[in-house]
C-alpha cells in the first residue's frame, strides 16, 4: 500500500492505533501537541519534531540562523499549546559534506538565541553525517502547569467560544513570496529581490515566534481554556482535530478570521483565495483555543486574541460561515508532506 | 572549516562548549549518556538518537523489523547506562516514496516488540516525507533511580575496578560478515548466504539487547557503580570518555577482554586484528562501569560481567596492557560517521 494513500494523519493513526501505554508515569501518549508524563509529583510535557531539507525547508532562501531559531520555536509552540512552559531541548542533526563548521555555527546561533529568549536549556543531542541534505530532529521537554491545569485537545464542550491568537495566513504568503522570487531568480547565485512592504510576511515565515505571552496572560487573568492546539497545519485542520477528539461540532465566521493587511494584499497580487490561505496555509504557530461562554468578559482583558466562533453539538457538524451566510463544511487540507 | 576536520566529538564540543543551562529543572545537560532533569521530587533522564539510512544502517541486509527493534534498544541502553529505567519513547520518521505502508508496519512491529519486552511506552512522534532514504529519530525518557543513585561518566576514582558486561566485538564482526556477503552477492536480489555457525555475530549486529539485567542485579545486590557508560562506539572510546571526564587514568588488560569464540574465529577468517575489533568495533551496547575496590567481593554475585582493569591517577595515563606486557596508549578510533 502506498503511504500517500493514507496521508500523514492517516498513516500515524494506522501505525499507532493499537498502541497502549502501561507505565504509571505515562498520563497521555500519542494524540495531542505533547505527551504528558508524571515523574514524582509534577507533570512533564514532551514533544518531538523532525525537519528535513527539501521537505520542510529550502536552504536557497532560508538562512541557517533563522532555521535554527524556527526549529526551536515550533517545538516550544507545542508545549505552550498544552498550557505549559518549555524548559529543555535535545537537538539531533544529520549533516552532509556540503555543510561547513561555520554553517552549523550559524544554525546553533539561531537555536541558542531562541533558547535564551524563551528560557530553555539545550541539554543534549546527537550529530552525525547524512548522505544528502540536512536533517534536524528536536525534542522539547516542558513543565506542565500545576494543579492539573494542562490543556488537552479533546476537552472542548458545546457552547464554548473559539479564539485564535495573532493573525493567520501570513507565513503561507511569505512562503509563496519566497518561492516566486526563487523561481524568478533561478540560476542566479546572489539574488537580492526587493521585499519592501512585505517584511511581515517574511518574518512570519522565516522567524516565527511562539505565543509565550498568551500562556502568561491566561495565568495572570486566571483563565483556563477548555481545549487548545497550536496552528501549524492550518486553522481548518487544527479545528477539526479539536472537534473530532472532543466529539463536538463548530461554527466559525469568515469575517472574524484575523488577517494582516500585507497578507490580504499579497493574496490579491498572487490572485489567490485569501480564505483558503488563512484556513489551510499553515506554519502560523498561533494558539487556537476554546473558552467557556461565561468567561467571555474576562477574555476582553487579553490582547492579541480574536473570537472567531463557537463550539456546537457534534450533529451540527464543523462549518465555516462565509461572508454571504453560506455554510461551508471544514476540510483538512492542512499541510501534508506525504501527498 | 570542513566538519570532518573536527570529527563527531570535536564538532559537538565545538558547537556546545559555551552552552550554559539556567533552569532549576536541568540537573545535567550535554556530556553524558542522557540529560538529567528534575521535575517535582523525582529525577528524569532524556536521551536522543538519530539513525540515517546509508550512514547508520543498510536496508540491503537489515530487515525493517530488526531496525525498529534496534532503534529502540540503542536508546534504552543510554538510560540503563545512567542506572535508570527507560519508560517512554517518541519516534520521528522521515520516509521516502520507496517505502510502503507495510514497510512501516514492519518497522513499528520491531519497535513495539522492544517496548513490550523492556516495559516502555510509545508516547509520540512525527512522520513526514523525506527526499531520499529513511530517517529515524528516537527520544527516550527514563526514570532515574531514587536517592541520587543516578550514575554519571565523570565520577570514576583512583583505584576503582573497571568492569564490562557481556562480550565485545561480535556486533562489529557481524557487520563485516554482512558487508562481505553483500559484496559477494552484489546485484542478486534474493540472496540467501549461509550464516551457519555465525548466528551469534548476526544477532549482536541485527538484534542487540540492552543490559536491563545488569541494572537489576546492581539493585538486588546493593551495588552502586562510581561511573558508567554504554559501549556504542567501542571500548577504547568509551573508556577515554570516563577517564577524561573523571580526570583519571586507567590500565586494562588485553587478556581480560571478554570475547565470544565466534568473534575470534571470524576475526581469524577475515585476517583482522581481534583486539582492534574488540577495542574499537562499536555497537556492542554493553555497560562499562567502575566499582570501588572494596566492592570487589560483592561483584562476584553478578553474572555476565568481567573485571578488565582498574582506574589509576591521571598522570599514569590510559593504557591497554597487551598479552606480552607492553603498554599501549588508548586511542579513540571509535565509530565516527563524520570522517
Amino acid at each position: 500500500m502506498e503511504i500517500s494513500s493514507l496521508g500523514e494523519f492517516g498513516l500515524i493513526k494506522h501505525l499507532t492505533e493499537k498502541i497502549k501505554t502501561g507505565n504509571s508515569s505515562t498520563l497521555k501518549g500519542i494524540g495531542d501537541d505533547a505527551a504528558v508524563l508524571q515523574y514524582g509529583n509534577r507533570e512533564t510535557l514532551v514533544t518531538s519534531d523532525l525537519l528535513l531539507e527539501g521537505i520542510h525547508f529550502d536552504l536557497t532562501y532560508v538562512p541557517l540562523k533563522h532555521l535554527g531559531y524556527k526549529s526551536a520555536i515550533v517545538n516550544f509552540s507545542d508545549i505552550y499549546a498544552m498550557n505549559g512552559q518549555p524548559k529543555q531541548i535535545t537537538v539531533s542533526l544529520g549533516v552532509s559534506k556540503r555543510f561547513s563548521v561555520e554553517d552549523l555555527e550559524d544554525f546553533y546561533e539561531g537555536l541558542k538565541l531562541a533558547c535564551e529568549i524563551y528560557g530553555v536549556d539545550l541539554v543534549g543531542g546527537d550529530t552525525s553525517a547524512s548522505l544528502t541534505g540536512l536533517c534536524i530532529s528536536i525534542t522539547c521537554i516542558g513543565e506542565a502547569p500545576p494543579d492539573s491545569r494542562t490543556v488537552y485537545r479533546n476537552t472542548a464542550r458545546n457552547t464554548d467560544l473559539i479564539y485564535v491568537s495573532g493573525d493567520l495566513g501570513a507565513a503561507y504568503m511569505g512562503l509563496q513570496l519566497l518561492e516566486r522570487e526563487k523561481a524568478v531568480f533561478a540560476g542566479e547565485k546572489n539574488f537580492t529581490p526587493d521585499f519592501a512592504g512585505k517584511e511581515y510576511l517574511l518574518e512570519r515565515q522565516l522567524k516565527p515566534e511562539a505565543r509565550k505571552d498568551i500562556i502568561r496572560a491566561f495565568e495572570d487573568n486566571c483563565i483556563l481554556p477548555t481545549s487548545m492546539i497550536d496552528i501549524s497545519d492550518g486553522l481548518s485542520s487544527e479545528l477539526l482535530h479539536i472537534c473530532t477528539q472532543s466529539n463536538v461540532g463548530c461554527r466559525i465566521y469568515e469575517d472574524r478570521i484575523p488577517i494582516d493587511y500585507q497578507t490580504a494584499l499579497m493574496a490579491e497580487q498572487f490572485n489567490m483565495n485569501l480564505t483558503t490561505a488563512t484556513m489551510n496555509g499553515g506554519e502560523d504557530y498561533e494558539l487556537l483555543f476554546t473558552i467557556p461562554l461565561k468567561m467571555h468578559e474576562k477574555m476582553e482583558s487579553i490582547d492579541g486574541v480574536n473570537l472567531i466562533g463557537h463550539i456546537c453539538e457534534a450533529e451540527e457538524e464543523t462549518c465555516l460561515i462565509a461572508r454571504d451566510g453560506t455554510e461551508i463544511p471544514l476540510v483538512a487540507q492542512g499541510w501534508n508532506s506525504l501527498k
